[in-house]
């Protein structure tokens, strides 16, 4: 082979890339800087020809100046996404942050019309808002049937526990969201509901026969693929009695069998991020992005060093293992979906062009987080902390530095802190709470004297185990009310963890519960959940004060 | 009065004040909604005439995009100033963040030339960075002789502890400044550096008579006067043997006695932030901006309430208590300094002009930060880790939530975690650490078996004492010595904390200190300090490498 022609070929390769980058300008701001690109190779491999960007963090202005950025260092349309299930926000600071998609899931179960309507407007607003940062590509709606409450890393994120609901829901989604002229992805083939390891940490192995999937796990992957969505993410899942070998994601037999032949997909079909540990430790960098190429794939997201991945399957088109056929379906694929951006989305901008300022606070988005978070907050008595002589406000984060749900002035914080209560953090990185080394229950000792205000933030999240935490949180609810020292508490995220506690906890106290974790969500439940004295909490213009 | 000339009148008034707000583009960014005005608030001062804002959070391209935004918003030119004494990446994410003016005090007395040289790049360096970011003035040198080591307020922000070397200093920071054509401000005069209580928090009196202020206090400001600083902001200190009645602030005995008369200072007065409680409280906020302006002050800095201050002001200026002509002669000041800025830095640009990217990365930025760390950091034994059974590294910060120097990813956590040791920090919101109510030891049986590696973030804060944390660090160190757990310290701030523990630390445990806090600064000292087996910290790209 000539060199041109080598040149040519890697050329077309890189296009199958989609590689990590901060949402911030400069490498100095960078989050994960082991995850996030630096500026050179993004520029190298951009130029080199790759195909697509997947960013996170940074503002939504920031967000807006890096994607020019990036497409100004492309000579060919390039695709920008970003991993916003719940809204810009969630990953983009300014964007408007919706409670997870398991909330509308309930909420269908009282009214299926209204969740519909909402899940549309949830969609609507996600596509809306990622257009106005100019990406391109939003990789949702989660399609996954969460029928496994152990769930750690689906959970919340699902749109329900049964199939027919997460077809419905995720297909109104799905509307609202390409209505705004952005790509979708349905995520996770086959199907990551009903696992109970987080991929992240090791592979789960899912049992299921191929009956069981079509009637359970399929259902809404179809629903979407019938909707016309634009691209289906694989999953990290080992489906024992149809592969045994190879994880979904590598898998020919479930991404070219099951999804290509059986139910006929046609349009790009893109792996998770292979940039997991439990991958490349086991295949290589390389070899993973290979495996997933020849397994059926058309583009491979966050590789764990992306010139590997494009040398690696440079030779296995050389070599014979995989035909030039399959490279040039998968480019084609790629073509025909991009060309449905319109231009403003995929033009490689001068720079010189001027930015327009994002003006977010449209009346629909903040009409939609208002009715989210009225039929995803549940308040039970109020509680008054008139007499109770010391009160402790004790606050469980999955992680502080950063925290991106609590500051300083955040309500779950700043609320209580303006009612005499001690604020008390538990985190990872704190004093041990527990007594000993059972860790399912507090060392009260340390704490002294006083109440407690339980405030829990906890969710099924990626990178974390959560059955181990929701036992834990029982077992303590238990031991502070054998005390009779809980006052009242609050339960920020997993509704799973919320309908386990209501089992056992004593109903004479005071308790509140919000799928969502934001600032937006706390302030609703502190303001009308504690009362003192003719003191009340008041929202103005989205701060609080404080009147008597 | 007619209706049109008070309306003349009300946009003067509105010249003279200098408004805060958030450098992110939107209210919901707000990190200190208390404090930052809303984008609508903004839009209504600026276009009633409101002369300059003062800018704080956010990165260096949302500040670029904001400046360009504010001064869309207004129909004159506006001041856009920052506090950033230490750097634009002090208080803007992506900016170089410098270790602290006292750096090089302590520098300049064994090579009084090289600090002279790098001052004057310390202030090249802010003055260009401020300048790409949009802003046009720079409350920078700090001009107080810090001859208070208990000092909780100026201390590492001062150039030294003698006047000749603060002046020295400080001149050659304000060649470099205003080089990049950025206008200037020495502060707070008549001198905060001999004050042992904070003025955020309470009021500092001050004994020194004028002799004494002529000896030491008056020397920087002098020197920065003859150099042709722009502006001077006013302190708010009591000096008691001058103005038993008022703080200096509203004193116009320190105001138009000591600086416009006896010194001869004909440029801008600027007060220092008006909105501080103790000021408020006893005035309210509009008196408090009448009398700083009766006194002598030309610009009003953070009015508690700008819409009041403008108030208060016009009608002293109506009902004669003020008269017309200080009005004029502030105004023709302000005019004076704006007239010194070139074009860029004062047109109001319309929204559609483009917006650079901000290349940040100058090589002698970078060369000067490698400088100053390297003249900052001490480093006595390394710590060799090997054999030592359970590490524990204890963490102390005076915040999280957010905490501007620590992530997860800052050497100071990640690299003993790659070590094996325990990471746990200690912080206001945390479970109490100390002995019962004695805190001046840890309750050690927290922290079950294993030796400290302890890491102290300390220094003289605005807004935190200093003094009672000192001792308590110093007496904790005792306790850790005498039990044998103290395996090695390192102290990342206050060199008068520093320079205490050395007398008291047993010489054969590794110690290091920089007086900056940074993430550069933590990586240097823990890249040589920890030894471990053959593995060793390596740098690349700015993030952290392991090797074998």
């Amino acid at each position: 082979m000539t060199s041109k022609l080598q040149k040519d070929l890697r050329r077309k390769v890189a296009k199958l890339l989609v590689v990590r980058a901060s949402g911030h300008a400069l490498d100095s701001q960078r989050k994960y800087p082991a995850w996030e690109l630096s500026n050179e190779a993004l520029q190298t491999l951009l130029k080199g020809g790759v195909g697509g960007v997947i960013l996170h963090g940074g503002s939504v202005n920031e967000l807006q100046q890096r994607c020019q950025r990036l497409r100004s260092w492309s000579s060919h349309p390039i695709l920008l996404c970003a991993d916003v299930e719940e809204g810009v926000g969630q990953r983009f600071e300014g964007g408007t942050w919706l409670p997870p998609p398991m909330a509308l899931g309930k909420k269908y179960l009282k009214d299926a019309k209204e969740a519909i309507l909402l899940a549309e407007e949830y969609g609507r607003c996600i596509g809306h808002q990622a257009r106005l940062c100019g990406l391109n590509w939003v990789l949702a709606p989660v399609c996954d049937v969460n029928s496994n409450p152990l769930n750690p890393v689906i959970n919340m994120r699902a749109w329900g526990t049964n199939p027919q609901i997460v077809s419905e829901l995720a297909s109104a989604f799905h509307k609202g969201l390409v209505s705004q002229g952005v790509l979708s992805c349905a995520k996770h083939f086959p199907g990551h509901g009903d696992t109970r390891v987080d991929s992240h940490l090791e592979l789960p192995i899912i049992d299921n026969n191929l009956e069981r999937l079509e009637e359970i796990e399929f259902v809404p992957f179809k629903a979407l693929i019938d909707e016309g969505v634009n691209s289906v993410m694989t999953a990290h899942v080992l489906l024992n009695k149809i592969d045994s070998t190879y994880l979904a994601t590598f898998s020919k037999e479930v991404l070219t069998g099951l999804l290509r032949k059986k139910i006929g997909f046609d349009r790009i079909v893109v792996t998770d991020a292979l940039i997991m540990k439990a991958i490349s430790n086991q295949y290589g960098c390389g070899e993973a992005a290979v495996l997933a190429f020849e397994a059926g794939a058309d583009l491979i997201l966050m590789p764990e060093n992306p010139f590997q991945a494009i040398d690696a399957i440079v030779e296995s088109l050389i070599n014979g293992r995989v035909s030039i056929e399959r490279l040039e379906e998968s480019l084609e694929r790629r073509r025909k979906e991009i060309s449905k951006l319109d231009n403003k989305l995929v033009e490689s901008i001068n720079e010189d062009r001027s930015t327009e300022f994002i003006e977010f606070g449209d009346p629909n988005d903040i009409n939609l987080l208002n009715k989210m978070l009225a039929s995803s907050i549940y308040i039970k008595n109020s509680f008054d902390c008139e007499g109770v002589e010391q009160l402790i406000n004790l606050v469980r984060v999955d992680d502080i530095l950063p925290c991106p749900y609590l500051s300083l002035d955040s309500p779950t914080l700043a609320i209580p802190k303006h009612f005499g209560f001690q604020n008390i953090l538990i985190h990872p990185l704190g004093i041990s709470p527990w007594k000993g080394k059972d860790t399912n229950q507090l060392d009260l000792d340390q704490f002294g004297c006083g109440s407690f205000l339980l405030q829990l933030f906890i969710r099924g999240n990626p990178f974390r185990g959560q059955n181990d935490i929701d036992e834990q949180w029982i077992s303590i609810v238990q031991q502070l009310q054998s005390h009779n020292r809980l006052s009242a508490i609050v339960i920020y995220g997993s509704c799973y963890f919320w309908e386990k506690l209501l089992k056992i906890l004593n109903p004479s106290i005071p308790a509140a519960y919000s799928s969502g974790q934001m600032p937006a969500a706390q302030l609703i439940i502190l303001e009308s959940f504690l009362k003192f004295k003719n003191n009340q909490v008041k929202i103005k213009n989205n701060s609080i004060e404080f009147t008597n």
